[in-house]
């Protein structure tokens, strides 16, 4: 089976942020300050899109309608693994897909649970991908122009 | 002494961040995608500035003199601690301020060291700062309007 040079960044990729409880989402304001905050992260296989859970009257939810452009950075500190993904969110409602990567990780955030109407997904398709390995003082660009 | 909220509130964040040896810098791309790099940290206790090394052709540089505003945020994942703080940043040619923040954690990025004419600072004039606690599933504002 042939694998593009695009299938074997995205594994690399998948395999960067694995293990990964938690991310860092940030998106722009309307007064064009960027803010971000931590997204407990399902432990579902990166494929070049992101999901995550919100509360649909988020401020993150009102930047995003604005600014669909968004960064999400991967920190693992202990293994010194830094990831950038650039891409754009949108809110997506879809009961099959939340109940697919709902975890027991997400209930201290969403005390509603999984059935909450106000419970709504953020997708985001990645546009450029970047890693650093703070060790070797490496870095490549994954995905991207 | 006196001490206001402000006060207050800029040591508790100094205490946040205290120990976190590498932030990650997003700012905004001329097409307003979002990127953000790794960028290890000085140990000087924070006082509502961040400081840290750039070389003066990077692409974040280059960002910067786009659109100023940018976020920092700090991750400890084993203490369940994450941080964003949205500031403005600007360009600095201070060879004293760089002499004083240099440590040898900087080298295996800037192997010319701290008298390399390349070498310049990045400071950020933070104006919102906010924290979470996700072991409580707890957030506060520390910084901002």
């Amino acid at each position: 089976m042939p694998t593009t040079e695009q299938e074997v960044n995205m594994k690399r990729l998948a395999m960067m942020i694995r293990g990964i409880s938690v991310a860092m989402l940030t998106s722009r304001g309307g007064d064009g300050s960027l803010h971000s905050r931590p997204m407990v992260s399902p432990g579902v296989e990166f494929d070049g899109t992101l999901w995550f859970f919100t509360q649909v009257g988020s401020e993150k939810v009102a930047e995003i309608a604005l600014n669909p452009q968004v960064n999400v950075s991967y920190v693992s500190a202990a293994e010194h693994r830094y990831v950038s993904l650039s891409g754009r969110a949108s809110l997506v409602d879809d009961p099959e897909k939340k109940k697919e990567i709902w975890s027991p990780e997400h209930r201290p955030w969403f005390p509603q649970g999984v059935d909450d109407p106000e419970l709504k997904l953020l997708r985001i398709d990645v546009e450029r991908a970047e890693y650093w390995d703070m060790l070797s003082a490496a870095m490549a660009q994954l995905l991207g122009p």
